[in-house]
């Protein structure tokens, strides 16, 4: 008997989505095992993040879960560590437990996307994102600690360096993030008697020489002009060169103080397709038809693929990484994929898109719909029912739009929801005879026995760890070659590799106390 | 000319709110400075926590924003530290940087509550509690966190272990948890194919003889029976001993593997207010006006205050925590302040509820008024009306609404928002010239010099410190006391205290490396 054939796609954004989406509906009289793999639970409109920063729309509502959005195919809620072609294997943990397991594939579709990444100096530690849900919500809590302090605070330096917001990036997502973030501030002042609207300053900085290439040069115009008139300070030709905790310093020179700087552009190759793949221009290599040029049973799409196109027909090289077109690359996928596997003529993908348009806050957009302009109350009226049409599932366009209109008629609550940070370093306490791991568990923490003992134990071998004694320090990806038993009551305290590796790679001393340490 | 008298009231929950309400009501025409200092910048309904875990209520929706709530009056959002009796003054520390400034008062309302604690081995590591919006927002991630991961893994007996869900302590708030949480999970199940509901546990612990101890036995009763028959395991006199990674202990010796512990009792006082104050009771003495027995000058409502009743009128020796009685204690406080600035008439506090009522999830609920007893939907739905009447301000009435609304007739939508624990060590960059620490900054942080040279100064003393050096290796609250500036680009290394705190407690060899190293 044969085994049923399996398909694995990576990723929950659009890419991921609509490719599962269709191939569920492909294979549908096919007796194969489709699995979609996603680090989150829900599918997020990422276009959306711009208004969730910025408190018109709840975290919660512009999510749709995954299992609701596509009932028919097995999901899992994971994140991939390694592929392995040769085995047709991936690797992945998944849980708050970080579970360890190896699931098998016959024909892999990565469509993970991009993480984002500016590797300039300071960037990592003092910007912040819009890539998921995670970045609009902390940037949302941001901007109100902002607001308060400066409400609070009668140290004057401080005052203007927290009223001060940067967008760096000046792409549909910079546009609308400071448009939005402009209009949620002014809304909300009435609120914080101690600051005044001329006291807060925005930025918004383009590399370019325009602000919205992707659009025509005149109704880039009329967005600069809309922007500039409501007061953002739009920077053209103008890099930044780094950022420290207070400041950003331009490549003019110019010393910018703000403790907001928000980066819209910069996006780099996961480590695990980096590991997996011979890139070209960071992106995975593939065929006209999604096909991976290495192997023949890998097929990708959206950002992290470079997809070439037919120069006449479509105007570009290759597929451009945007939403518009991983929808549809998703649909020709399925049928390419549904080819190589059963037989067919696969189809060379190819797209032009019919119109783009942006929001840039407070009830104005830009929009070019075949060659027609439009801008104003009318773009932005398109704009969000485009949206909403566009919007997954009903439930998430109901929820939205009920968002959209409370926020029409009331004022935006801004609240912190949780501005704690969680304790990274932990104590986790054992039973006497519990198992605290697992060999061929995946290392996720540094871990020491704090009290009590621990026998480290396999078939063939047993020694007795003591109280001060680690049970791993390595910091790569990396499994536990035996099983660690609580011998009496014990508390072990962890610290998760990542922070770990920080403090050994910063703090010599740290790192001499496990120069002679065993790794466990 | 005499300087304005200030009042500033500490806490934003039912006592604080209502106390400032009704304080900034009682001075209208009088020429005085209110302040009201709280952590968050919302007032959260706290009875409605547990359907903000369950997925029913948007985290953001149950909140109003203090500065829409109480308009009249200043709001500060920081954390106090200190109480200076003598001085008349409060330290605190406000915003991300944690600014500190002292403030001083001529009187003092103290509406801080308590904080979450249950002395039990374990407990502060492994169990969730239900305090703020923070609390049930972290408890519905790892709820669908569970879910999650119990329908993707093989591990039978994790399986087990993430499907079986405890609620320790049976009054209102633990009843509705389970309740609430029951009814989430059993919605949530046709999304996740692999659990059935036979393999879900529910388990609520009460040390009393019976549930709902604040209701009559009969109430109880007919809880109980509901609770059960949906497949609630209900242990009365039982107490929990201790809780590890993977399991708690019950008296009876019994072991519960799971991993979800959520604590609805144990309360314990603040350190600023243990530091300041003769305690009674764990809570502050005060009169039958809620005037502390020591500081004429400072008074105290809600569950931080120990306020005398009198026994004949009101059935109790104490007023109880509950909010019924702090919204009630406001008011009093409110007149009997202005009594003792301008004159006039203090009045003893006394109150008597009318009645209690309870949910119990799906749809049913439990009252009592006025010795009516009525159970079933219709005491669910007065439940609904009456926190509805009860919730402040218009806005968050109409979200929670419309909430409740969409939660009737649409899917529950189980999302993570944020998964992702923020890293706790980070890097801070400074150019040449930035002042790192200002003489006075509050020390949050261990600082290390990564890269760079930092000068150590003030008008007497200056020194330069170099790679590896640290800023300061205190852990309790203290100020620097001198100012550090960067002599060239530099990079600082920081942990936040608490966590520096846990390492060297825990970590010998770590604690090592300070023995020779001076704060600075």
């Amino acid at each position: 008997m044969n085994k049923k054939k399996k398909i694995i796609i990576i990723g929950g954004g659009f890419a991921g989505v609509f490719s599962a989406k269709h191939i569920a509906k492909q294979f549908r009289n096919k007796d194969v095992d489709i699995e979609l793999i996603s680090y989150y639970n829900y599918f997020i409109f990422q276009p959306l993040l711009p208004e969730v920063s910025s408190g018109i729309i709840n975290p919660n509502d512009v999510v749709t879960p995954l299992r609701m959005l596509i009932p028919n195919i097995k999901h899992r809620m994971a994140a991939v560590h390694k592929i392995d072609q040769k085995n047709k294997q991936i690797e992945l943990s998944q849980g708050e437990c970080e579970e360890f397991i190896k699931l098998d594939y016959d024909e892999l579709v990565i469509a993970c996307g991009k993480k984002s990444s500016l590797n300039l100096p300071g960037f990592a530690s003092h910007t912040f994102v819009m890539k998921d849900l995670g970045d609009a919500f902390r940037l949302k809590n941001h901007i109100i600690s902002c607001l308060e302090l400066a409400d609070a605070t009668l140290n004057q330096k401080l005052k203007k360096e927290i009223l001060t917001f940067v967008v760096v990036g000046a792409g549909f997502s910079g546009v609308e993030t400071i448009g939005e973030l402009q209009d949620t501030v002014k809304r909300a002042l009435k609120h914080y008697p101690n600051i005044e609207m001329s006291e807060i300053k925005f930025l918004l900085l383009q590399r370019n020489v325009r602000i919205l290439l992707q659009l025509s040069e005149k109704l880039a115009t009329y967005a600069h002009k809309k922007l500039e008139k409501r007061g953002v300070d739009i920077r053209v030709k103008t890099n930044v060169v780094r950022a420290t905790k207070e400041h950003i310093e331009l490549n003019t020179g110019e010393i910018i103080h703000t403790q907001t700087v928000i980066t819209t552009i910069g996006s780099g190759t996961r480590d695990f397709i980096k590991k997996s793949f011979n890139l070209e221009k960071g992106s995975i290599p593939v065929n006209k038809y999604m096909q991976s040029t290495e192997y023949k049973n890998i097929w990708a799409l959206g950002d992290v693929a470079l997809i070439p196109l037919d120069k006449e027909k479509s105007g570009e090289d290759f597929a451009p990484p945007t939403a518009q077109f991983a929808v549809r690359e998703g649909k020709i996928l399925s049928k390419n994929l549904y080819a190589e596997m059963f037989g067919g003529k696969k189809q060379a993908f190819n797209y032009k898109p019919l119109g783009l348009m942006a929001s840039i806050g407070s009830y104005q957009g830009v929009a070019e719909i075949r060659g027609v302009i439009i801008s104003g109350f009318i773009a932005w009226a398109m704009w969000r029912s485009v949206y909403l049409i566009k919007l997954p599932g009903f439930v998430t366009k109901f929820r939205v739009f009920m968002n959209w209109a409370t926020d029409y008629f009331f004022p935006r609550a801004l609240v912190q929801v949780s501005p704690v940070v969680q304790k990274s370093i932990n104590y986790e306490h054992y039973a006497k005879g519990d198992i605290i791991r697992n060999k061929g568990d995946l290392i996720t923490h540094f871990s020491l026995i704090i009290q009590g003992s621990v026998q480290r134990w396999d078939d063939e071998h047993s020694e007795v760890l003591k109280e001060q004694d680690n049970l791993c320090i390595k910091t790569e990806f990396e499994i536990y070659k035996r099983t660690f038993t609580a011998l009496e009551d014990s508390i072990i305290m962890t610290i998760p590799k990542k922070d770990f590796a920080f403090l050994k790679n910063s703090f010599s001393e740290f790192k001499h106390i496990f120069d002679n340490r065993e790794n466990r």
